[in-house]
């Protein structure tokens, strides 16, 4: 499959691009605002996996290059991006394409952190909302530390919650999820779940503010 | 220390109440509206707790004398009856008491549960507000499977989020946690943080309904 993960330049871009390429066949392009840092950052991520004796397909180009005709497009931008990067990619995307959304909103109190949905209960459901009516939107990948997935030495065992109305799409997200190793990929049902579930990022935020032993921790199901 | 469970006869008060008799030294009073049906629960309770070789000192009485000059104070009760409960004990908690609050507000729809908090931001909030102001508030123990708990022969492995305000309480409730055998407490922060904590009971419930091979599952922190 060819992958897209536009803001592939990010912290969770990077660990997501360099696992993929790390233990999977796929094509990953990095999309990025800025065609040039796209390439700049598949530069670093090839030397990286080199080293690991990967012989990874990376290429880089702006989001809406990225995006065309990419089987998988991982929005891989903070909230308040997401819209406008959905309407960048509207024309490019091709009509069976599947959206992963792995973003959150939160807000940061002196405390700690706070979920923050977007007025339609989530981020998963807003996306819905406003990708084209032929695309899959399928939540995945907001809980992982984007750190451990970027250390290609350090093993994962931990979990990712997918959720989405399209069983197909969620399928083909689940089957991606668990060819990265050490990472298992559990159904948490339809898109009116994934307020439970993006708010366990927040939550893995405030567990390892106050656990030094917990940093870059994830989730398993037990 | 003397350790009052409310609502010890309904599922998360057995699974508590049993874990508890079986692997610590502390006094177990189960409370119940109804006095007689707190003592047939007790008598169940020693039978089961027998049968795994367990001593344990356990009482049985109405939830307003299982409170009196209890040390920890567990609200096993549904959230809608938690204010009348609250109202109820105020009088006859000790004035150093530490409630433990486990409760979490939910609406069941067709697709799956989703988190319903009081308009405070949690039930942990909700009842420090309404609690006697000498007393602490701490959550704890939400996401537990009755069902395992309930189960002696079952091995635990996962954790329990623990909040609150006040350290000292908060350090008591985790250091009982931890004296179930295989169970973990971790530190979520403060009663801000509650809401992230509760919405994570709703999120196993979805993923228990999604995952045949994740029935009366819980969390762990990896």
């Amino acid at each position: 499959m060819d992958i897209a993960i536009l803001g592939g330049t990010g912290d969770i871009g990077r660990g997501l691009a360099l696992r993929l390429a790390l233990d999977t066949d796929h094509r990953i392009r990095i999309g990025s605002r800025d065609a040039p840092k796209a390439e700049a950052s598949v530069d670093r991520y090839r030397e990286r996996l080199s080293s690991h004796g990967a012989d990874a397909v990376l290429s880089g180009s702006t989001n809406e290059a990225a995006a065309a005709g990419a089987d998988v497009v991982i929005l891989a931008v903070p909230p308040v991006h997401v819209r406008d990067l959905l309407d960048g990619i509207e024309e490019p995307l091709d009509e069976d394409a599947i959206l992963v959304t792995p973003a959150v909103g939160m807000t940061r109190t002196d405390d700690g952190m706070r979920y923050d949905p977007p007025g339609v209960g989530s981020l998963t459901a807003l996306i819905a909302d406003h990708a084209p009516a032929s695309v899959s939107v399928i939540g995945a990948f907001h809980t992982l530390s984007a750190h451990r997935l970027a250390d290609l030495d350090a093993d994962l065992g931990f979990d990712t919650l997918v959720v989405g109305d399209d069983p197909s799409a969620k399928d083909a997200v689940m089957e991606l999820a668990d060819e990265i190793d050490g990472l298992r990929a559990v159904d948490a049902g339809g898109t009116g779940n994934a307020a439970e579930v993006e708010a366990v990022t927040p939550l893995l935020i405030n567990v390892a503010r106050e656990n030094e032993a917990l940093r870059d921790l994830g989730i398993r199901f037990v």
